[in-house]
């Protein structure tokens, strides 16, 4: 039996996340050895709370979470609750959850566990990536401490989500992420070319309401938000984008990407119309991306489009798996 | 019958721009009211005598050529000899023309002809846009003076080819691509995301060497360097995008475009690595890109894919009607 794969998530605890969340907690082969948190979707405190409202209807309040960054360096926050609810988990204002968060700030945090288990821990940034950035001036060794780096995050051949350039995550640290992406450790981008063509639709959510756990209720409860949003400014219908739970079945090896050329890329740091955009080398897209030099990213611009089918199994099968692990 | 369309071509003749050339030349619909020229796949003076090589081939010398920007306003000059060859006609070495350039400096000419017929001149620009800016500053009447500015450049969810995310006209001048995008006049855009689609293959060569009449000969001449470059380069095998007389044919009103919304565009003109790039909103994609604040350019985004057909019919054709109009 091959070991389980060591993940820490840094996110935002919006819908996506809450869902990326359950995804890995239902995972077999996934240990879940903390959770972070940053500003983003919502503010980092309130996203410290839904995290441990998720934990909780999973079973699993063990697992720590720490409050990390409340603002990019350069004090911004733009927070989304046109897209995740004022609540972040799509207006449901669930009840106060019964755990409270880590005093360790995130990004100590996430040091402290890569020094403890050297080369083994997968870190999974579905927020914008000031924890990971603030985690490296912390510790410069930490690239070789950690084992790989899956982000959600960018626009390559898509347009972007913040502006039309730039993907929400990125825009909202731009700094932060060019450092986390050049600091020379694995890094796999998981940027909207591949989350926008995964889709959850109403049938999903109807199975996971007839799903029947306190878990699979509050998915499908908090999709309603979510299809409002993406109905309203995206695609014209009620669906929405996997974005953090495909990522997170990538960090956790579930999902092989269909193209994923390992190429050069960087963000842009300056204050034009391109701010926050992640300039991904995919030049060699007509002769199937040929070594490329500087090439720094792995980008996975196409997964097969069944992603949705297996997060929502996945879901509807979590509670009784996260009970054994329990 | 329709009145013939009148244009004034700014270009950096150059292999496609020699198509494009020869394509309007041959267009019954087309009168091409003067030529300019810009630094670009050559340098300007060159991209005049190539002009002139050009228009003799067709037997229309008496079409006034005129040197523009010969660098951009921070005196920088990208030329592109890897592509065009090192006389920009893919080292076919063609003896000088017969004829020289006219002595009026091209933004000069521009302003001239529009001035004398307002509201008829079409602007087909096809090489970085230097020319056109400089046309800006010294008639600020000048949008309300053109019935249309057409402009190959660009790369919108398509990678660039100047750098990762940049194309080399708009790459070469990026301030002077971002005034003429935002001048308030009609301007179609013709990236990269059309133009890379509409190839010339080796069986258009072949045509155009077989159809025997010195133009035909020489287009198909020039393609061989050419193809080399696409080969070593872009696509890994002989067949090259037809990027100017894509547009040319566009602004001819000879192509409708398949996809062409009119979204709001704009240039990043900082200096990180999204210098040049063309950030088109293109967020509306998903709803057929609904009506949209500050939409100024007119973007090409596809075309069917059976203009090289038409370009090699055209170009076939060629001699005979240019005599025609001579």
């Amino acid at each position: 039996m091959a070991p389980k794969r060591t993940l820490i998530v840094d996110c935002d605890t919006g819908i996506d996340d809450a869902l990326a969340l359950l995804y890995l907690l239902g995972d077999p082969d996934v240990e879940l050895s903390a959770v972070t948190t940053v500003f983003g979707n919502t503010d980092a405190d309130t996203a410290a709370l839904n995290t441990l409202r998720v934990l909780e209807l999973a079973g699993r309040s063990d697992i720590p979470v720490a409050v990390g960054a409340r603002s990019n360096w350069c004090g911004e926050a733009h927070l989304a609750p046109y897209v995740h609810g004022s609540d972040g988990l799509g207006n449901t204002n669930l009840p106060a959850p019964t755990t409270t968060p880590s005093p360790e700030p995130a990004a100590e945090l996430i040091v402290r566990l890569a020094r403890e288990n050297p080369g083994s821990t997968h870190l999974l940034a579905i927020g914008p990536l000031t924890n990971l950035a603030t985690a490296l001036l912390l510790e410069p060794e930490l690239p070789q401490l950690v084992a790989h780096v899956t982000v959600m995050g960018g626009a390559v051949r898509h347009p972007g989500n913040a502006t039309p350039a730039a993907e929400a995550n990125i825009h909202n640290d731009p700094e932060a992420a060019r450092m986390v992406l050049r600091a020379g450790w694995p890094v796999t981008l998981v940027p909207l070319d591949a989350t926008m063509c995964e889709v959850l639709t109403e049938q999903h959510q109807r199975r996971l309401a007839e799903c029947g756990s306190p878990a699979t209720a509050f998915t499908s409860s908090i999709l309603d938000q979510y299809f409002d949003f993406y109905e309203r400014d995206i695609f014209g219908e009620r669906r929405a984008a996997c974005h953090d739970p495909l990522a997170a079945a990538i960090a956790a090896g579930d999902v092989e990407p269909v193209l994923a050329p390992v190429v050069a890329t960087d963000v842009d740091t300056g204050d034009g119309p391109g701010r926050g955009a992640t300039i991904a080398d995919v030049r060699g897209q007509y002769q199937n991306f040929p070594a490329q030099e500087g090439a720094n990213v792995r980008v996975v611009l196409e997964t097969d489009r069944t992603f949705s089918d297996l997060l929502v199994d996945r879901l509807c099968g979590a509670p009784e798996r996260a009970q054994q692990v329990a």
